[in-house]
């Protein structure tokens, strides 16, 4: 069986050495809390303004401030900055936190390309910065994809006439 | 509803700043690799030798030497040193990792027998460094146990017979 890794390096296209590399360089020492605070508050901006209704709804049960809250504390985490996430949330649980979310390849995709419009759209990050960032958000989304096929296989155990029903592609 | 963080604070005694005050200190800066390999393995040869069968058969489909590196790769990488666990296994994902195993209140509580009597016979390890890995690890196990819930909340979904059994307490 392939890994949760595996999968997400073949998904993502994005190797596991290239998507932790945002680990050589202490990204929060170099970039400053405002820029993860200015780069959530622009990526949130997007996905609650997305004209595609189907995306834009996974979010709307999440209040916005909130979203981009525990989005920068959880990127300056682990970019090498203080555990701001876990002291106020606990830990990550990427994986236990996702799981209401119906974390398909397309949804990823969507993420991924408002991600990269916000990196854009943010000043204050370099290049060399942006493409780091960028792998490892490439390679988690696809990390919880992964991740989110685990969840179809807990449903198909607790009934009988659910394990005869195909689970949906 | 209360959160993964407030029943983790809740059940295991420790409130989130006790239990992230591992990040004041770099500990692995402090401790070194090899006082955390030297940790897992005492920990494991405990788990191993349980007399208890119960919680001993929770680890019998992994192996030894695997269980050992990749517990201490995880501490090393919490604990500020080098990200070993996320480059060969991707994010710690704390909850989705544990959703093999019946994390209850019991094997929790035995988890961290275990664990206390693992760094007690640690040599290199002060004692300001094993109440702060003792509260982390505390609050983390409970922090799981709070995680396994939430397989159960979903297992209740799938059929409608199912939803009219009432959750074990």
């Amino acid at each position: 069986m392939q890994s949760l890794q595996q999968k997400a390096s073949e998904w993502s296209g994005v190797n596991a050495a290239d998507a932790f590399a945002i680990d050589e360089t202490n990204l929060f020492q170099k970039l400053g809390l405002q820029t993860f605070i200015n780069l959530s508050t622009n990526f949130y901006t997007r996905i609650y303004d997305d004209e595609e209704e189907w995306f834009r709804s996974i979010f709307a049960n999440s209040k916005k401030e909130e979203a981009i809250q525990n989005q920068y504390e959880f990127f300056v985490q682990r970019m090498r900055g203080p555990a701001l996430y876990s002291e106020r949330k606990g830990h990550p649980a990427l994986i236990g936190r996702h799981r209401p979310f119906p974390v398909t390849h397309r949804a990823a995709e969507r993420w991924l390309h408002h991600m990269e419009k916000a990196l854009e759209s943010t000043l204050d990050i370099d290049t060399y910065s942006k493409l780091r960032m960028m792998n490892f958000f490439r390679h988690t989304a696809y990390f919880l994809v992964a991740g989110d096929e685990l969840k179809n296989q807990n449903q198909r155990v607790p009934c009988k006439h659910a394990a005869s029903k195909p689970a949906a592609a």
